[in-house]
């Protein structure tokens, strides 16, 4: 069977290494970015590059999309030089974005009225996994078109799973969210505990970590709070977009997320005192901010 | 060389199979319980029962007590018939109640004044680590206590540090606790959200566990509040005395720790809606209430 | 000197009592109303009405608007049909809608490059303010243009502080809303305690609204609690529009914001449980909820 | 009628011009306090010293008590040399310190076997209002010893309301607590929010303090605030004793606070910061650090 030609519309720091080892996987790739250059620079790697996703869209089999936020992605494919504006009937869409599951459902109508499908499929494993072609992918959409995109998300990620129809692979990756953070925060007041009561914080993570308090944040993201290394990882304002997305959606379901929230604020200090760029181990900052640590 | 001959003060739930698998690997042991029948159940395998914790310290070269709460602590080691009374110079007294570690520091220092040595030993593990012999044990106290208590340890658990000073486990199982409570507070946040919004909840788990969400909450717990099944585990009332010590040792150190503090209210809910001996897991239900869910 | 010509724009339950007001004061006034009826009661009492805020704002010396959110006040001045379309140089544009600070700054440069002058001019006082024309009345915009919409004001509220430019009468509502909800939040906490532990509430309250736990709260809303009288006053759904937009804000400003972040999720319960029309001392049904009470 | 004999223990910053109070209106008093030296500075205006609080009730027909904290109280009234020991069957005792409700209740039926009365009546209006007789005073206990105690109260306070039975009054004080503390965060927010935002603080303060979120500490505490004075007023080392005991009692009634719990852990950071001495407008110390005002 011929090899899908793929559309791929967001080449920055995650969709860069995706569009390349789908180019390893033996795709055909057709990219286009904001920023031109960072489209170009996967030319040496096969890729083609065009000015809009319209033109990535067009003749393609599959385009995928993995931009900013949510109005970035209702830009992407509903703009004028969108991609329903060229793409074919029964082919295959698939946003990798994490934005609003609101906007997921919206988008996935504007591109079903096309006679193409949606698939949203947000990921999370950060910048390492996109490279490594490990990326946990969550998927929302019909069956039937999950099952088409499935080689593509096999040359990109790993823990490939369909949870349900469009817009759950965007509320999957929201409890992602909500889960990571509160353990990022579990973490970090554990640490400044330590820190503050002159605690041996890499004793006392080796002592919790293999048992009920144990979790990928203890073993992963508390020794660099305990080293003071807050290099990212996860950057903090990208956590923040999620948070605020995370917030919305609760918004729009009426559900009070009392822990989801406080995370919310706290890192919002770290913000304010100019770390968001730093990985969100960062938390411990605040947590010391308070604590006169 | 010859097996110590071990005290042991508080039979209860925990207690009981600890000192089981102390007679399983040959040591002797005299156990005591406020509620004598609970020691008795012991004899059966070999224990000799008495009625005082002096009577238990008297004689033996290691007194271990496990018992519901600082007060009890006290009490055991400073009261009347306390250890304190009887136990022998040069001996080693193991306290594995979870308390705190003000508290833990000061019984140090009555014993250290009857030339004993006092170790703080708090477990996790629960039941199952308690009878399987798997319990994490986090020790504080001078090390060549340590190193005379440790076969005594091997006998109970698996994952067995020594922190620092005295103090030092109590605050180790404190740092358990608190990062415990939030990553299941982000575990229950993320369930509701699914639930809200109509998610598989348990494909939506299975799409974060294996990542940054990843935790031994996530895998053991989130099922249990996904299926309704709220059998401890731990029980509720117990996280909530571990919490109420997290925020009396946060206030003596100045430490502000908005997020337990957070999930401590929000048990508080679950324990007037009369879910206190409900598993610690039952905090879904708590954001369902807030929900409507 | 004649009296102003006014467009009034959204003759909502706010603004048909704030538009009599302005007719009883001698000023004519040009009503529109998305829901076209709405406008036509106040024909009675001598407005004139119109289909479009263009037409609202044609020949007008002075536009006041006063709708739902930000997206309505961007509509509304900046749409097809808007009152940029039509609002002569040198004239007035006011809107007293609560909307985001951000926005109102937008909408500001938009008429200004009209050659006309907008005024933020937000509200407090509810419905029975509007109607008595005792609002207060907080307003952001050039000093020359409020001394020129001061006879409209004091034909609508009591109240009336200039605090500074373009925005500043929105952020201050915004401030007006965060005190106010977390006043509420003591006072439902302190009634919560009471009921709870058997106190005689009126009681409480009469013993502590007179020192430094007094306020409009505790005399006003926390009677209401005691009594079960849930009507608003200020509706909860409102109440958490406005707390989005100090979430959005405080975001925008990098600020954390726990309180107020606290009583926004508070109120989700609420809106959960089917009472979000109900006055916003309906906070005590959350803590109700979570205390059994 | 012949003035009351009144026995007065604990002579600190309130205690010692409530005393000096009583003595003015022509009751005779005999002080007691821990350091003495406090105590003899009241001779000048008349009272006679003694060394323990015994002494002081001896032959008293009213012993009032205001000392630090439920420790404070069981050593006064239970201690060797306690009040119960010398206290006279068909007397009068008074207890003006803010404790736990349950301890009050403890040491009220300890009283009552003694043959005596026992009243909790705890007090607001700080320093001040004790200096100028103008203290809220929160009453618990039979109304019969509330009557006989009518006259000293009269010469102490002016908002003077009996709530219910023993413990009613300690209650009502942590009621008063739990609204004043969210009043004050609300207040803080609000100026945080305006000095973040650039906003006038003092005009948006008299913009917003007129209306539904005006209350004492917007008219009183904010404006210090803003002003960076941070003179107690009332500290916020006493604050956090009081939220202890607000925390305790919602703990032994199975009730949530998340709003008190939210700022007994802010303060917790002025605290850490060192500001324990400071008033509790200081507050706006704490959301600086968060917010990098």
């Amino acid at each position: 069977m011929a090899k899908m030609h793929v559309g791929f519309v967001g080449t920055g720091i995650m969709g860069a290494p995706m569009a390349r080892n789908l180019l390893k996987a033996g795709f055909t790739v057709t990219a286009q970015n904001r920023t031109r250059a960072k489209a170009e620079a996967l030319e040496a790697d096969g890729a083609t590059v065009v000015d809009t996703p319209a033109a990535a869209a067009e003749g393609a089999d599959a385009v995928i999309t993995i931009v900013s936020d949510s109005p970035d992605v209702e830009a992407v494919y509903l703009g004028d030089d969108g991609i329903c504006s060229t793409i074919g009937r029964g082919k295959l869409t698939i946003d990798m974005s994490t934005i609003s599951p609101m906007v997921a459902r919206e988008v996935a109508k504007a591109v079903e009225a096309k006679g193409a499908s949606f698939l949203d499929a947000p990921v999370s494993g950060g910048e390492g996994g996109a490279i490594g072609g490990t990326l946990s992918i969550m998927i929302g959409g019909p069956t039937e078109a999950v099952e088409r995109a499935r080689p593509l998300f096999e040359a990109m990620g790993k823990n490939i799973v369909h949870i349900g129809e469009n817009g759950a692979g965007q509320l999957t990756k929201l409890c992602n969210q909500t889960a990571a953070v509160l353990t990022i925060l579990g973490a970090a007041e554990a640490v400044a505990l330590a820190e503050k009561s002159g605690l041996d914080v890499g004793k006392m993570l080796e002592a919790i970590g293999a048992g009920a308090a144990g979790s990928w944040m203890i073993s992963n993201l508390a020794p660099l709070m305990a080293k003071k290394d807050y290099r990212p990882g996860f950057m903090i304002d990208l956590q923040q977009k999620d948070l605020r997305l995370v917030m919305e959606t609760a918004r729009a379901f009426k559900l009070s997320m009392p822990g989801a929230s406080l995370v919310h604020q706290l890192y919002a200090s770290n913000q304010a005192a100019g770390e968001g760029a730093e990985g969100t181990q960062s938390m411990i900052k605040t947590l010391r901010r308070l604590g006169a640590i």
